[in-house]
């Protein structure tokens, strides 16, 4: 005898952690999505440019789903929106902030009909068996938000990424009165980030970051300052900005997602510019170096980003010397340490001072430490608890603190993407797995999601294209004329020198040694290759390139 | 007017950090070498088994070495000796443990006319213009030592990797008394590690590490304990035996680098085996949990190793299950961080319990901190100053470090690979580069040091063979046909079916997706491939296998 009246939650897509990408509830016949993100490939992926969820279950139940939810506007949360909308167009749901960087992205990939509707704290938005209240959190974006789900079976309490930040710069406190009246009206079910949940304490408030950027103002007056963060940061960019106002300092952008950013935070008032600080890159010429601050991108050392440019000496905008103090207000994300690192020492070598954050406290996390997450527990007190966000080594911790705050003996499940679990009032279980995982977006053949039937089926169709690109070890220059081997491409002689010559000229742009990272350039190659292999052919073989070095 | 009587300091080869493989010291006629260490290979450089110094100066002045003086035994240190030696035959003077783990490596190779020699620390040896002073110091290996260096210009103080252990648990604290004298009687320049300069404060102490492991065993009496950690720290093997006896536990080692340390170091009695404590791994079926520990390599993550295989339930000799809890006595090496979590998340999966360093206080680190370096540099006080081992933003905080603790401003200088400086009594300039920077060792080639030229021509020879191998990223398993291009290896139909048939089999012994890392798969597949290629045609081609998800 199957219970109809139960709710039914699912873990969707994406690589690795579920929750980040795609997190589905389903009551009877109604659907709501939270989030919709996407991961960037890992070097491992040659001939991908991004990682998107599988769609497939949610295209086969379209008809059902009732709105897209999202708890704020990071790319691993919302980069994956376009390519579903593109698929099925749902009604969206989030805070103003979160709504213009998402608009900037559907305009890019030609999405005009989307239904966007902009959400405030404290607003509740039903659709079928659904009420979807956004509660206010602290994280590093402005317009965070948790989901407070009412459905026939119980509320399900959705952490979104949050800290608690008592001294924010920007934006309120995390809504700590809502979360504990939640808490007490009892809660079925809580899905609750991990991150940190291995860091004891309290993470830091970035009011901390606004005492030493100060600090670091001061000590550096008669010198440029460069400041290199996360251009999604809204809070750390106004800080910026503030500070150089009150020090008297210009600021120039350089990079386009700062800029980008900048307008769409300035468009939804979380961001105001101090009247005539900002300047146009191009004129920092004219400015004295103490009387200019550039933001820049490229924090996590990204090949092509401004601050990599800058140190490798590639930078038409800024050239690094030794009245340069350049501070990197970002922590390096696990696997980009290498190439950080390798810009650090570029820019020690030009005679620059570099502030990093194993020397200063001068980033914040925007991700809740074991104490804030006992906090949470303890407000919303749930009945049944899922970890969401993390390994599943930080899954298993997560598990462990919520039976440490009182959560009963099974009252918990571990998921990984593809897992769903049913609820009833008194129960949770898991159910069968449906479609899930990854898709690998390789240029044209967006938003497909390539099994490995598929793919087979794509190569033999296609063809493939291999491009082996041997450079000098020690000059990062191509050390041989580039190797292309093309399988059912039907590529001829003419063409592939061709493609050679693209190669070489794509390669001749860039010092690929002196950049560290190769994947940006492969990824370069591989359009450059797509695109004139399209032109001439109007074919999409699957384009390899390999970087070897002798 | 060109002074004879100056000293020379050159920094040669490897890949980034100077002092780490290869230091040389000239005056007039003589030579000596401090340390020969080789890198592995980043993500970044297939094709290749090893990185090792470029041997070109010394075998230009090969008549002029006098002798070759090792630190200590990691591989950094002395991982490039075999292949010097196959060029130089130059006497190698030690520390017992040292030697013994050299002439393991020695005899792999088939160098079987090696002088070593072994020293004891406060031993001096004089070889040429130099005399050689042994230092104990402590480090996360028996038998580390620091150099003192009489020349007729000065002394140099080299320290080798160090720390201050005030409380070791193998071998004597760090001798300060010796270091205070040789300090008084002035040195004229200190070479100084520099890789841990960004950490405040003092390492932890070696018996801190006891003491949670003590309480570990404690804590998992009846449950089997299975520790990973570096085969090379002997202290660390020296208190787990001793700990396991002291619990009636019996000891299994899994993974020959381990069994190979533990027999070189009992047979220089740098380590003292308890009385029927080890037990062979093949036997631990009869032994229950609680009477056993399983000591293993792959602390790392080594998709090879002992511990990984484990963890993806590809061991025949250790199966994981809910009754294993898992040390992980070791720091992620930068870099190796993705591969060890994932190790961790697998473990958990199967139900293990997993202790690792972000949990609990169970590895110490070998390397000096910031007040460790301050202790040395105000015993030594030299001269001048030149900061070894370390990215260039090591080198730059170790020179402010220096400066504080009283060095004159602009008595440092900051060397790359390559650099050479001359000293004398009262004076430290840069002098002219010498050949310098990395060889990479592939198969056969050994011991060459192909530049880029000579790259050219060993293709053109040789020809180049690019095996393309596409794995399902759900799946691991291989989703196409091994893809086989050649040029210039002259390979037929058959022989290329052949191939493909050896990679098909090599590929069915891992699965690629579950041990995550590929550098050790794709090596796998480079030496089959050129192991058969060779018996048939007599070719040693460049091998370049490529793998990628689908």
């Amino acid at each position: 005898m199957k219970n109809k009246n139960t709710l039914k939650v699912r873990f969707l897509g994406g690589v690795g952690e579920i929750g980040k990408n795609i997190t589905v509830l389903e009551y009877q016949k109604d659907i709501i999505i939270i989030d919709a993100g996407l991961t960037f490939p890992s070097d491992d992926m040659p001939g991908v440019d991004l990682v998107i969820p599988d769609f497939t279950y949610l295209i086969q139940n379209r008809e059902r789903i009732k709105g897209l939810f999202l708890t704020h506007g990071h790319e691993d949360h919302i980069g994956a929106v376009p390519f579903l909308l593109k698929k099925i167009n749902v009604p969206v749901y989030a805070t103003k902030l979160t709504l213009s960087l998402l608009d900037n992205k559907l305009r890019e990939v030609g999405v005009n009909k989307a239904k966007l509707i902009a959400v405030e704290a404290k607003s509740t938005v039903k659709v079928g068996a659904f009420s979807v209240e956004f509660i206010n959190v602290n994280h590093s974006i402005a317009g965070a938000v948790a989901f407070a789900i009412q459905t026939p079976v119980g509320t399900v309490f959705h952490s979104g990424d949050f800290k608690v930040d008592l001294t924010p710069i920007g934006g309120e406190i995390i809504d700590l009165a809502r979360l504990t009246e939640i808490g007490k009206k009892g809660v079925l079910l809580m899905l609750c980030e991990s991150t940190n949940v291995e860091r004891s304490g309290y993470s830091m408030s970035e009011s901390v970051v606004t005492d030493n950027l100060d600090r670091l103002f001061l000590e550096n007056k008669s010198r440029r300052i460069i400041i290199a963060t996360f251009a999604s940061n809204v809070y750390r960019l106004q800080q910026i900005l503030n500070i150089a106002y009150k020090n008297k300092r210009k600021v120039a952008l350089s990079g386009r997602s700062m800029l980008n950013v900048i307008q769409s935070a300035e468009k939804v008032k979380e961001l105001v510019i101090p009247k005539d600080t900002l300047i146009d890159i191009e004129k920092i010429k004219n400015v004295p170096d103490k009387e200019l601050v550039v933001v820049s991108t490229g924090s996590q050392g990204e090949p092509m980003s401004a601050l990599t440019r800058m140190a490798s000496g590639e930078s038409s905008q800024v050239s690094i010397g030794s009245n340069d103090t350049i501070i990197i207000s970002a922590s390096p994300i696990p696997g980009n340490e290498k190439s950080i690192y390798q810009v650090i020492n570029n820019l020690y070598r030009k005679g620059a001072e570099v502030v990093y954050e194993s020397l200063e406290k001068i980033h914040a996390s925007g991700h809740a430490c074991g104490e804030e997450l006992k906090i949470m527990h303890s407000l919303i007190r749930p009945r049944f608890f899922i970890p969401i966000h993390g390994e599943y080594r930080h899954l298993k911790k997560h598990t462990l603190l919520a039976r440490q705050m009182g959560l009963k003996n099974g009252a918990s499940l571990i998921c990984e993407i593809g897992d769903g679990v049913e609820l009833t009032q008194k129960t949770m279980r898991r159910i069968e797995k449906v479609p899930a995982g990854s898709s690998l977006v390789d240029g044209l053949a967006v938003g497909e999601a390539p099994s490995v039937v598929r793919d087979r089926k794509y190569i033999s169709e296609e063809g493939i294209i291999v491009a082996v690109c041997c450079i000098s070890a020690e000059s990062g220059a191509l050390a041989l004329e580039p190797y292309i081997e093309d399988r059912g491409a039907g590529l001829d002689g003419n063409q592939i020198n061709e493609l050679k010559q693209i190669i070489i000229k794509t390669l001749s742009g860039y010092n690929v040694k002196r950049v560290g990272n190769k994947t940006e350039v492969i990824r370069l190659i591989r359009k450059n290759i797509r695109d004139s292999v399209y032109k001439k052919l109007k074919k999409n073989p699957m384009v390899l390139p390999i970087i070897t070095e002798v």
